[in-house]
């Protein structure tokens, strides 16, 4: 998608030196700062420091990462420490252990010398698969909302939270990509972007990705959302999803929970768009699954750049303490349908059976 | 309450310079800053730029703003204009429009030599009572908690939004009396501070007066206190209002109808807690109370001094719209009881017939 007017991915490999590059998606919306990783160490950094961030981009950012491990050294047990420091990089998205499995898998029925070519191959097929996947995702989605059109014939309010958009994906994102198909054709959107606290990536990213696509939208505080469902002011609401049960519970940004509760006793539609990488296929329960706590610096300090020098202040009291809960469960029975590359399904047990179905033909 | 050990209100009169005196709460947590009212524009501002807020202390502050205006003219007309701008500065909170009312009618029974003292001594005993409302709605609170330690005999996490505490009232606080109380009665209490964006109240203010009295408290972003409820980590919901309805529907600081909900899903008591002053015994129906809408700038600008110098920033793109609503509507059906100076009562049609009942006694 655009920014500046300019075509971009997240993430892609360059055949100048062989690494990768990325956004800087700590640095947007105010710099537009490419990065290059180029060893395991880089990625690392990278998806903790959440430079990258976003269940499918994490995912893709981790392929490239055993990629990155095979060119420094395509010994089994150096591969194998690699992928188990970088999917430790951040524990509760699904997407991330499923892409760096999937590369290993690959690259261990070639011998080491072959890992290297195979890896990137592989690496770039997760990239080229999350572009398609995000595009049907949007073609499926955008169904719906084409449909909402035909009942009301005006602008379609969606409410989304924290940053599920291109920038969380490598191109069209998850909940926004049916937004982005829809407004290609002729709808009329308007957004209600949820700021989302701690880090406002729904500020400062999704946002920032609507307004490079002409896309009409309006910042509101976490707050917010459950008065404008109250007050009929939301037609539906999308978000993305870190991990999806097989039962279909959601893991997902903090706060979704709760817009979820609201929007069910609003009747208001809520979906879930997500990639299948998504779904986490175990038999492991919701209270199994590690839910991250991040540093209470994320919520506590701010920071900024003026005339090239940084600066830091608190905005809590120095004494206070503070608990950085970074997602939440929702319910498979709150979800109104889990979208796709697929196409639309229920979002509880029988509809992840269908998913796991078509996955295995 | 204490700052630093010293006792103090809100607000008070001086004798030394017959103004008004209050603690900017816009430079709270890191600075006691107290400023001087003297004069119905100084409180106008006091009111609109949130150096005082909460509804109680609004009133109360509007109260003092009938006596300035005396100060200055007890012509009618001139009382009578003051009148209507100091209401006009916050429309939503129904305390203040009461209190300004109090005084007004109060003084318009004198002659004009009497009524800046006759003002003054009704706005003193306006300060008083809210003091002793916030007292007694302490004492009757602190009981549901004292029940609730009795039942499980551990830590009791309350959670509340914004602040209702004594910097929302002259002392004590509403939300916060019945903690206070609670924790003098020797019961170890817990409490989940909501930052409340865009202001902060919660993580500036309630958490600040919470360290202040010792009593432990942990500062969640907004998003965060559904998943906790979820997590069975919350035992109660306690939180101020700004303005009650004949049929119990509660306006409060935005974000109060998400937790409501949230806190029923999860079969978690939600408590009300404010004086009788805070209820409309109209028969207006919550469609037509204004809703206040707050500049952008609150949201998107982030201010600090660094060495003396005041800094300002951006952290939304710059292009972005965002809609700051002040508060939200929590209907009655969602609220356990309603907390206040005579007792605890259910928070519908009959529970407020019942206290307006008390009030003509």
């Amino acid at each position: 998608m655009k920014i500046n007017n300019r075509k971009y991915q997240s993430i892609w490999y360059s055949k100048d030196d062989n690494n990768i590059k990325i956004i800087n998606q700590n640095k947007l919306p105010f710099h537009i700062e490419t990065l290059t990783l180029s060893c395991t160490k880089d990625v690392i950094n990278a998806i903790s420091k959440m430079k990258v961030r976003g269940a499918p981009l994490i995912g893709c950012t981790g392929a490239f990462g055993v990629y990155l491990s095979c060119k420094k050294s395509s010994k089994t047990e150096n591969i194998e420490k690699d992928c188990e420091d970088i999917v430790a990089a951040r524990p509760t998205a699904v997407n991330l252990k499923w892409a760096v499995r999937k590369v290993k898998e690959k690259i261990f029925s070639f011998p080491s010398e072959k890992r290297e070519s195979e890896a990137l191959k592989e690496a770039l097929l997760i990239m080229e698969e999350d572009i398609h996947n995000c595009k049907l995702i949007g073609v499926h989605g955008s169904e719906v909302i084409k449909q909402m059109h035909r009942n009301n014939n005006s602008v379609i309010n969606i409410l989304t939270h924290c940053n599920a958009g291109w920038l969380a994906t490598v191109d069209w994102g998850t909940a926004t990509s049916p937004i982005y198909h829809a407004k290609r054709a002729g709808i009329d959107i308007h957004v209600w972007v949820d700021e989302t606290r701690p880090r406002f990536q729904g500020a400062q990213l999704t946002s920032f990705e609507l307004n490079n696509e002409n896309v009409e939208n309006t910042i509101i505080s976490d707050n917010t959302g459950g008065y404008l469902m109250f007050k009929n002011r939301v037609d539906m609401c999308i978000t993305g999803a870190d991990r999806i049960m097989s039962n279909g519970d959601v893991f997902n940004k903090i706060g979704t929970y709760e817009k979820a509760l609201v929007a069910q006793a609003n009747n208001i539609p809520f979906y879930v768009a997500a990639p299948v990488s998504t779904i986490d296929f175990s038999e492991s329960i919701s209270e199994q699954i590690v839910i991250e706590e991040r540093s209470e610096n994320e919520m506590k300090i701010f920071s900024y750049t003026h005339n090239g020098k940084y600066h830091e202040f608190d905005i809590y009291p120095k004494n206070s303490k503070c608990l950085n809960i970074a997602f939440d469960i929702t319910p498979s029975k709150l979800i109104t349908g889990l979208i796709c590359e697929y196409g639309i399904f229920e979002c509880n047990r029988e509809g992840i059976e269908k998913i796991r179905r078509e996955l295995s033909k």
